[in-house]
């Protein structure tokens, strides 16, 4: 297949809504920008080997890129407006492949309301990778940074935790015995991560730091006390849990460590202070979204920031673990 | 290395003048648009063994691949405003090549004034891909479009044509007998293209049509002539040629079939009404950069367009050349 004829049939069609998409034919997308909007720009890349396997189905490979990136976009409230999709194409790829691929893209313009207004396509020697460029808008002053959190603000999370690892494992033959339609969440997890856009949106107006969940919930976490020069106290009870995970809880206490610092849960989360916790219960609410409250910031010592200490996490009986790069141990 | 550490250790510094980039610590960049104008966005990317060679400097590397994607920026008369970068670093990536790599980004961004705003670092396990969205300003009414060529517009090329693909031709193995100053200016040129911003700003209040010249001079031209509906002429002994191609079609005469299909000009290729060659010829002077008058346009009959037969080449005397898929054959 020649590059034009790829991008002729599988993704012009996907531009056809923007006029400055010009169907992929020219240099450029040229767009008409709304005053008193910012601009927001997020990148996202994802490698056969690294982020997807070779044999994933090609329209979730299209699903997981596309999202992981609206992700990023959803953290800083954003609306979306378009993005810009390169490939490289390995031998391996063909016209049912970009088949499959296309009609996930277009699946997911059409949930997340976002268009295609160009790109690159090009051959590449081994391996598939798909980098996408989401660009949106965000209100001035709506939007919510990473380093904004302060001492007393309660920390929420969207959704729950720890379904895209455990989901990670199963793909990679880990046999848990949780039974088939546990398995299959967690896969289905893995695969299709939900952009919290709406959330995002919604919480700009009051929420002081935000930022979503790709390195692990313990590490994300830390990313907003490193930005905002504070601590956090993560009760690990308060974590929120499918009822796959709890089920896997059940049969492992070593679970949690997993569930904490596994990473690719792609939800959003943020902080705020507490006398706005009514506005996000009513946010979970009106958006029919879980959002839970799984802690507080705290003023970080000299100590925390010296050692990039930044999380400390707490079981029920406020017992302190001691997490590790890989895993945690019990300090108590 | 950790991504962490690459990021913040070579990339970072090179979004330091942009507040919005957040020293690459935050999940999007947030940049202020100007009122009155429009989102220029175009996407490039270079992948190892296609676009570039394993062992090239990598500083020529990122340069290559920043100048393609401006180039494609010039076409559409866009200031360049910022880029995002996303690189997947296969395992022979070392600290060496990163600093090669940004120093290569940081010359160029001083050089066309933009700055990198944001991206993407992951691993790959094989090939390295360089993909580069670039973001820029149009004024309202002054971008350039492929699709806007009249019949009896003159058509203009800046620079030189061919250098490129020799240069490839020679770094591929290739002997030519045309003295060491010549070969390295042709390898010069296939590793560092010179995006023509400021032409490709100037011309947008005059020129029809405009594109950078990336699939070879006579398939660009082919692009214009397919959006606009309309034919072209071009005038074989008008293409404009450096001194080592001028070498190289002295020794053999089949050397013009390949400088004017090579492509990875990085040229401006653009369409004017004859009453602007004077406003051309001044731009030339004004920013010192060679433009030749090579051809027109000409309305295309019924049968150009049904057979896709775009571009007539004719030399001197007026005689044709039927040009094949990969070459020309003399047709009179």
């Amino acid at each position: 297949m020649k590059e034009f004829n790829i991008i002729n049939k599988y993704f012009a069609p996907l531009s056809t809504k923007v006029p400055g998409a010009f169907s992929l034919k020219d240099d450029a997308a040229i767009i008409n920008f709304p005053t008193g909007k910012k601009l927001v720009v997020t990148s996202d890349s994802c490698v056969e080997g690294i982020h997807f396997f070779k044999d994933d189905k090609p329209n979730l490979i299209a699903k997981k890129a596309l999202r992981s990136a609206l992700s990023d976009l959803a953290a800083k409230g954003g609306k979306p407006m378009g993005y810009m999709l390169s490939l490289a194409l390995p031998p391996h790829i063909n016209s049912a492949w970009l088949q499959s691929f296309s009609s996930g893209l277009k699946e997911d313009q059409d949930e997340f309301d976002i268009n295609l207004i160009g790109g690159d396509t090009s051959k590449s020697n081994y391996e598939l990778t798909v980098s996408i460029t989401v660009l949106g808008t965000v209100s001035d002053g709506l939007y919510v940074p990473r380093s904004g959190a302060l001492p007393g603000d309660r920390i929420y999370v969207t959704g729950t935790i720890g379904d895209s690892y455990y989901g990670l494992q199963i793909l990679n033959g880990k046999k848990f015995d949780i039974g088939e339609d546990h398995r299959n969440y967690l896969i289905d997890r893995y695969h299709v991560p939900k952009p919290r856009l709406a959330i995002g949106r919604a919480i700009g107006e009051f929420a002081h730091a935000s930022i979503d969940i790709s390195d692990g919930l313990v590490a994300d976490l830390g990313h907003i006390c490193e930005s905002s020069h504070q601590s956090a106290m993560l009760k690990l009870d308060f974590v929120p849990l499918s009822p796959a995970i709890k089920k896997l809880v059940d049969n492992s206490n070593e679970v949690y460590e997993k569930v904490i610092t596994g990473g690719c849960d792609y939800e959003l989360l943020f902080t705020v202070a507490p006398g706005d916790s009514e506005h996000v219960a009513f946010l979970a609410k009106r958006y029919n979204v879980e959002i839970t409250h799984i802690g507080h910031i705290a003023p970080a010592s000299d100590d925390d920031l010296a050692g990039k200490n930044y999380v400390k996490v707490v079981t029920s009986d406020g017992s302190a673990i001691k997490l590790k790069k890989n895993g945690y141990e019990h300090s108590w």
